[in-house]
């Protein structure tokens, strides 16, 4: 605890390390844009309308650039390798789409989530509509191994949220179960994106299990740092997209650590805020200064550094390359980022 | 109009032509029910406690019987069929609980809705779980085509969802636009489910193409026959499970052709009753007389006679055997049946 660690104080550096990635990938990248657009169209005007709200809404892609760039460290000469990015955003975009209709969001990057604009109806359909478009797109690939990989991920992100839900509101939830829910929710695709990179180019052994576990400690520390960013990061203040899931109820890593670290009083104070729902004027910022007090926000870090050091280190088994550097800088990226 | 149809008043024909095909395909269905039961399971109780509340909730499973059917005729001899079927039928359940989601539908086949028991939320993610394994089934398969049909069918299912959602409420939709929707959102998966069986038994060309005719058309005609059973069929009484699209305020072939063939005074009837929502006490009464006086649920049904007999020249290139004589006898059922 105590544990000075940069976070939202060191952006230049995370910054040039996704900016480096994203340089690396341009090409493959924007061959995987125009295959979105083309396969999000229907002649249901509503479908692309809605689709591309989230799409477009500047999301980093980032688990589509795991998989470009994962098949490019394993030397992938083909093409589907740009199907089975586009394959991972739909899929990415439609639990994005039933997440909100689920925790009932109303703003998501900072714009009004699709269901207020849609309504919850359109946004479970669109979702479906994404899921069926995803796995069309992944058969035409004809890769059996790396269809095996996202249908998998697609049952356990599933999974994850099931989890979540029965666990929702409960303060008391331990740190190992919270993992069991991201792992599952968040790490499992992030494992496939970049696993599929290694089966496409036949590299199924060592290489394929390297990139799972990066892919996976990965999205475990992502997971974790956007949990503590929704409470603002290290910065005291609290930025204008913060507080979400205080919002929401949501247990997360900070609340477990606050939560466990805290009094009897304070353990109160987050039953009824988040166990009760009931949070009034100031709760929020007292939620923060609670968190603040226990170091629960720089501790989450502290965590989420642990599983970023599992990824980099899973990825040593490559010789060196630019791909490989730039997948090890975006680790760094995910843990520094501040937004 | 005014043409006489038997419908529910030779039930002894219909019930007998399930019973046989039920009894001809007992030992693959009974396999077929042990995958069901051993692929819902997870460790998330939720999971199984809700899927099995549907899928044990009395369904004919007519849509893995055409899949097993399907491929009997075709000399099929692997074990495949057994996993395609219950691929096909987690598809099924999938988009009912997205369905009752989305149409906030309190019961189904008598019972309480699960997102009645169990929340929308549990709902939307469950209807996800079961999509997620729907596709792991059948990528275990190995057949690529099998799995380029099933895929599509899931995006053209959504799509019609959709369809009907931006169409919801429009008492002048024409009887084409209804006819487009339920091709997408009910006939998909006939036509899926039964032109599978063919392509896993290697007969892609012609015999994929008539089986799929034959699943797309006798879906037409169960979509247009559920439609009038949910006004109480012919019988002038209503039954304790009608009325229910009207209580949900959706369109159906009977309500366009009760529409249209109305008066400038029912059709104030049905804009207010389903377009603006005001339902008020006789108003089902009121409406089921008036599909009455315009022979609109007699003629919903005669429409269904004309997809069933398409359903039924489309095996005629089939040689005789008592799978084509089972899946023949089922349009039938399709078409008399009162329940």
């Amino acid at each position: 605890m105590g544990v000075v660690v940069p976070l939202g104080e060191d952006r230049g550096r995370g910054q040039n390390a996704v900016a480096e990635l994203q340089a690396l990938v341009r090409p493959e990248m924007e061959a995987v844009n125009d295959f979105i657009r083309e396969r999000m169209a229907s002649d249901v005007p509503m479908i692309p309308e809605l689709a591309s709200h989230l799409i477009n809404s500047g999301g980093k892609r980032l688990r589509p650039m795991l998989t470009i760039a994962a098949s490019k460290m394993c030397d992938y000469t083909g093409s589907d390798h740009i199907k089975l990015a586009a394959t991972v955003e739909f899929l990415h975009t439609a639990t994005l789409l039933h997440d909100d209709v689920v925790d009932e969001s109303d703003m998501r990057r900072g714009s009004k989530t699709a269901r207020m604009l849609w309504g919850n109806q359109a946004s479970v359909l669109v979702g479906d509509f994404l899921l069926g478009r995803a796995f069309k797109l992944m058969v035409e690939t004809k890769s059996l191994r790396a269809l095996e990989i996202i249908a998998d991920a697609a049952s356990i992100i599933a999974e994850g949220e099931v989890m979540q839900l029965a666990a929702a509101k409960d303060t008391s939830t331990t740190e190992d179960a919270y993992l069991r829910v991201i792992s599952a929710k968040t790490a499992a695709l992030f494992a496939a994106a970049s696993e599929i990179g290694a089966v496409i180019s036949k590299r199924e052994g060592n290489e394929a299990a390297a990139l799972h576990s990066y892919g996976r400690n990965l999205g475990i520390a992502f997971q974790l740092v956007d949990d503590a960013l929704d409470y603002g990061g290290r910065a005291a203040a609290l930025g204008k997209n913060t507080g979400d899931d205080f919002r929401e109820g949501k247990i997360t890593l900070p609340v477990v650590l606050a939560f466990r670290r805290g009094t009897a009083e304070e353990r109160s104070f987050w039953e009824r805020t988040l166990q009760q729902g009931d949070r009034q004027e100031g709760d929020l910022e007292r939620a923060v200064e609670l968190m603040h007090r226990h170091s629960a926000l720089e501790d989450t870090i502290v965590r989420a550094r642990h599983y970023g050091a599992m990824a980099i280190d899973a990825l040593a088994i490559f010789p060196e390359s630019k791909y490989r550097d730039a997948l090890t800088a975006l680790v760094e990226f995910c843990i520094n980022r501040n937004h």
